[in-house]
This record gives C-alpha cells, structure tokens and sequence, in this order.
C-alpha cells in the first residue's frame, strides 16, 4: 500500500521528516509493509528544502495543485503559527487528505473545530509530535492507559525552557543574563516570549489535558507564571533543600474539578523530573491503575520531532491509531468544555523561603497569604506512588 | 460492539485485571465505545476468584467448554509457566480466539510458534503485560518507534532483583541475608530463581529484542549472571563512583551483529536507571532519529500488569494494534533467528576494582583479562546521547 505523502513547511522539523521518508524508506517499507513516498514539499521559500538534496521535481509550491493530487493522502502540516496553518489543515482535510502535526498552537486554540471536521470526513489528525516530541506521550495516554482513569499529569515541556534554567543553576547567571547566553548560542529563539512566557507548554498542557481526561481547557485560562519570576537566590533556596526549580506543566483531577497551572516549580531529587537537565522533556502520569509512569526524551528538533511525525504517519496509514474514526473519546472534539479550577483557593504544598526565613515546605495557606508574610512561593511538586 | 472475555488463571494479575473489567465497564465503554464483559474465569481453585466477588455464574472450570462458547472473543492467559499455559494459547487460538497474555516465558520460549498460529489464523496476541508491566514499551518500540533504527536498549525490568539490591545498598546486609528479608516480606517469591537468576529478564529482554531489533534469540544463548555476583564490596566499590549496581538487561546493535546480557551492572548517577531505587521497573532505548528515550514505572502487582492486559484487550478489539493482521516485521515470527555475539569478546567499557586498586571503568581489555589480574568486574553501563 502506498501512502504519498505531501509536507507544507520545509524548515528544520520539515527537513528531519523529508530525511527520513526518503533516507528511510526502505526500512519503512520492511517494518510495516507500506510506502510513503514524498510527493510534494510546499513552501513559501526552497532554500533549506534545496540544501537538503530533495529531487526537485517534488518542491510544489501550489498547494492547490497538491491537494487536488489523488496520489497525495496525507498532509504534515510543519508551518507553524495558527493562521495559515489552519487554513493548511482545513483545505487538506476538505480535499480528504488524513493530516500529520507537529502544530500545539493550532490544535490548542482550534483543535475542537478541526477534529470535528476530521471525523466528519473520516479522516484523521495524527499530534502526536506536538507534545515533547519523540516521547509517545499522546499515544500512551489514549491508548495504552485506557484501563485507568488519569488522576494527574506534569511535565517540562519546554526544552529551551529547562536549558535555560539548568544554566542559571550551574553558572550562577541570572534569568536575563542566561536567556540572552541561550540566543547567542541558538538555544533560543529572536523572539523567546512563546517558550519562557509558559505559552507553549500550556499548549501542550491544554492538548494533553484532552487526551488523559476528557476536558477541553481554553489554553488561555490555565495559570501561567513564565521563567522571568525565577531569581537566583530562589535557585539557591531549593538547592537547600536539595530540589531544583523546573517550568512545570501540571494537570490534576482534584475535588471538584481540575487544578492545572504552567509555572515554575519546585522539585526534589531524586525525582527524575529534578534531576532532568538541558534540553530534554519529561513527564509524570499518574494512572488509577498503574501508578505513578514516567518518560523522557527529546522534546524537539529535527529528527526526534519527525520521528514523531512518521510514527503518526504509519500509524494512520496501518489504521492502528485510535483516531476519530474510532469511538475513542479522548479526542479534542468529545471532550468537555471546563475551567480549571482559581489557581488561589490552591492550598499547596509550597515551597517558600525569604525574609530572614531558611527554605521550607508549608501546605495549608493559599500563595497570597503566605506572600503576604513577605516569603518567595513556589509550588511544590513531589509526586507520591 | 461486545468483546467477551475469558481469564484463564486467577492470581494476583487475574484478580486484578477481572478487577479492572468489572469495575470500570462504564468507564471502558465512555472511552472506546466497546463493551468487554468478563464471561469466564477458568482455574482450578477459586479461593481467590471467591474472595474477589466475582459473580458465580462466571466461575466457569471447563475450558472446553468455555472456549466453545461463541460469546468469547478473547482469552487472557494468566496460567503461567510454558505447560499447561502453552495449551491455553494454543487451543484458544484454535477456537478463533485472540490471546492476551502477561507470560514472558511462555513467548520467549514458543513465541515463533504461537505468533505464526495466530497469524494463520487472523487472530492477535497481545503481550504488552509481559514486559515491564505498566510501562508501554513494546507497543513504544513495533509502533511509535517505527521511523528508528534501534541502536540499543538497556533495562531493569525485574522490580524483585531491584528491591533486593536497593537493600543491600542501603542496608548493608549481603545477598543472602537480604534475599532472605525480601522472601519474608513477601517480596521475593519462595523459589526466587526465575527472578535472581536474571532468568525472567532474559525471557523480556529476547521478547523485546525481537520486537526492537526484529531479531529472534533463544533466551538461553543470552549470557547470564544472576544477583549471587554481588558482594557488598562491590557495592561500596561503586558508590565512590557515584554509581549503582542493578541487574541490568541489555542489547546493542554493534558492528557485527548484536551485544546482549543479562547482568549486574554498574551506573553513574544521574542516570535514572541509576537512581531507580525499589520494585520499579526501568528503561532506556536509542533509536537512530530520537535519540535516548528512558521509560519508568511499576513493572509488576496485581492493577499495573492489569492495566496493560485491558490496554492491549482494546487495542486488539480497537484493530488499533500492529498485530500479525497488519505487515508489521516486528513479531517473533518474524524475526530473524540470531545467535547475541561471544560475551568473552566484549571490551568494556568495565568497572573494575579490588586486589587493592581503587575503582575505575577501563575500555580495551576483556573480561577475563580484567579478572586475571584478580580484579572484580562488572559491565559501566553510561549511555550517550
């Protein structure tokens, strides 16, 4: 069976996926019996595409023309951002192409609308690149834990994020000097506001919240206090108590409802989530069933990212992902609408330290009082079996 | 649609996997859409199954008569050991049922055989409970993986052995005493041989290998050193590394062919197979595009293991597992029957110490070289991204 296969957005993620379906394609072939040939790269501008020694004949820059191809099944959406993008995906999925995405701003602001339409074609969206890259975190949950009821999800998902915090710890720079250092050395973006503002995380937050519990969250009520609240004495404090503060994307089902938040976080060793350093991802789920799970990985770049892409590619091609053309109820569509529950009637644990006080771990008052008393407060995360 | 099940074996798995079954029906249909009532629990003692509150109608002794029964769809082996087990399996899938089972010996031993039987006859087996419990590891490595090249994966996959030497790190007693402690805890069973042995990571670690490398191994050409190895000395030795002994299993693709063993072994921290610490399971896999992935969490009980077992009941009811219906090469059937490399010709790297040298890792020199000069050596086990 031949998947072709057509990608809009050649850049770096774009150009990991184009390597390996045609490096690759004769492993593929041999591990699942199909092909996916590359039949179509859409883009704006073919420089990277052409460094990457692509057969020209395939650099197609009328996306009509491509998804008027019948030989074109499948669209990977790699361009980014949530207005052309859109567009991408819903011409795709209107011309009866399945679509592949590594895109968490798209899904988390118009995922319910587009998986909607996917359903209603018998189509489907494969994202399991949009969250920390090459862990099958998306997969897992949806299926593989579909034995327990989810109680709580974290995880850093923001490699540049955790780069940059790793950093402050080790060098002593403080959180301007040290993000500055990371776009001197590309770790960074020009402009960094999405990855250290805690926006892409609650993207991905938001995403993954669907999947283990069946809610929609509109990413822009979840609580978000970004990297530029981290000082260097607050580093030190929970070096103290031999913990590390980490961007935390949390998700738990509580009395009530859901508490969910993005913000920096303290966590002690030996937690695998304390001792992860760089630019690496990592997630704590917390089964009913299973308890406590956790895996870590490469949350972005090229090729972790593709590997991902392709996953979801074969996975749809093979029919074995539980798509919208299942009856699964994990996807952004037949989730339920909710509000996260007011980050300040959260009662803790925190970890606080400050005013003449050594660091300590409290739990009983909310942020604001113990702010108040004039301390430094920060969540406390250590997940119990 | 209605996928009735039948458990053979109704132990500590059994028990909780009926658990499961009966006590989360609704939740199962809210998140697949399907229905898997537990029609049969067939054993030869039912103290437990009575002790459980099962219904009495379902206490069904005859397995002829059960697996007759057209209403059956699945049957969940739970026997154990590779007698009576391997009839089970063998008559289910004769009966037109799919197969889910949590026996690594069993597959390990007959999985060529049982895998090319349910091939024939357009019917799965499921055996994600057979490797690491919880953790969705053969579903990560035949499916999400698909795009990689495994170079190598490494794992503690026997929460027994990593109880016992956790002890002995702790509390300094050597292994008899603490494998002695762990048996009257009830932690170890009361003929711990599969276990210390290294023989039941042997059994996952040819499953795992075959679905990772699509390799078949017969388990008993896997070098083997059990727990006995281990002196305290060995212990402390390791701590002045900052390292840990765990029994460790573990296989590289290496020019030639492939590395394979089942043994303790020596790992800095912070590897988190180093920090992992009690009856968890662990495990790192290298794949060509992701880089290294590290997957944690129970690796046993009664709920874990359940919680896969019910994971690959709905994928196979779903059509949502790369099962021998779909071209996937990754099934013992399909795997290439191969020999692991001369453990006598690996070099290291070693962490050596004793004769009144003070502990270093060595590369270069094998083995029995090392312990011709009456050193104490064990494999360094540091992976690199």
């Amino acid at each position: 069976m031949s998947w072709g296969t057509a990608l809009v957005g050649c850049g770096t993620v774009g150009g990991g996926t184009a390597g390996i379906l045609t490096g690759s394609a004769k492993e593929l072939k041999k591990r699942t019996g199909m092909d996916f040939p590359l039949l179509a790269v859409v883009d704006k501008d073919y420089t990277h595409a052409r460094s990457l020694g692509l057969e020209p004949g395939i650099l197609r820059p009328d996306l009509e023309e491509v998804l008027a191809d019948p030989a074109v099944k499948v669209v990977i959406e790699l361009a980014g951002g949530t207005g052309f993008a859109k567009t991408v995906v819903e011409k795709a999925l209107d011309a009866g192409k399945h679509v592949v995405t590594a895109n968490k701003a798209l899904l988390a602001t118009y995922g319910r609308e587009l998986f909607a339409r996917a359903r209603a074609r018998g189509l489907t969206i494969g994202f399991e690149a949009s969250c920390a890259g090459a862990i099958p975190v998306v997969r897992t949950l949806a299926e593989d834990l579909v034995a327990n009821r989810i109680l709580g999800l974290a995880g850093i998902v923001n490699g540049t994020c955790n780069s940059i915090l790793t950093d402050m710890g080790s060098s002593g720079l403080d959180y301007t000097a040290a993000l500055k250092k990371a776009q001197q050395l590309g770790f960074a973006e020009a402009d960094p506001f999405l990855d250290v503002s805690g926006t892409d995380s609650a993207h991905k937050l938001a995403l993954l919240s669907a999947v283990a519990f069946g809610i929609w969250v509109d990413w822009k009520e979840i609580p978000l206090r970004g990297l530029e609240v981290v000082r260097t004495d607050d580093l030190a404090a929970a070096a103290t108590k031999n913990a590390r503060i980490k961007l935390l994307a949390r998700a738990e089902a509580v009395a009530g409802g859901y508490r969910m938040s993005v913000e920096p976080s303290v966590i002690p060793l030996p937690q695998p989530l304390a001792a992860l350093e760089g630019p690496f991802n990592g997630i704590t789920v917390q089964g009913s069933e299973t308890g406590l799970l956790y895996f870590q990985g490469r949350g972005a770049g090229a090729r972790p990212t593709a590997s991902a892409i392709v996953g979801d590619l074969a996975a749809l091609a093979a029919g074995t992902s539980a798509s919208t053309q299942k009856d699964y109820s994990c996807w952004p569509d037949k989730a339920v609408p909710t509000k996260p529950l007011a980050d300040s009637e959260s009662r803790g644990p925190w970890f606080v330290h400050g005013n003449g006080k050594a660091a300590e771990v409290v739990q009983g008052p909310t942020r604001a009082e113990l702010e108040a008393l004039g301390l430094r407060v920060f969540p406390w995360y250590e997940p119990k079996e």
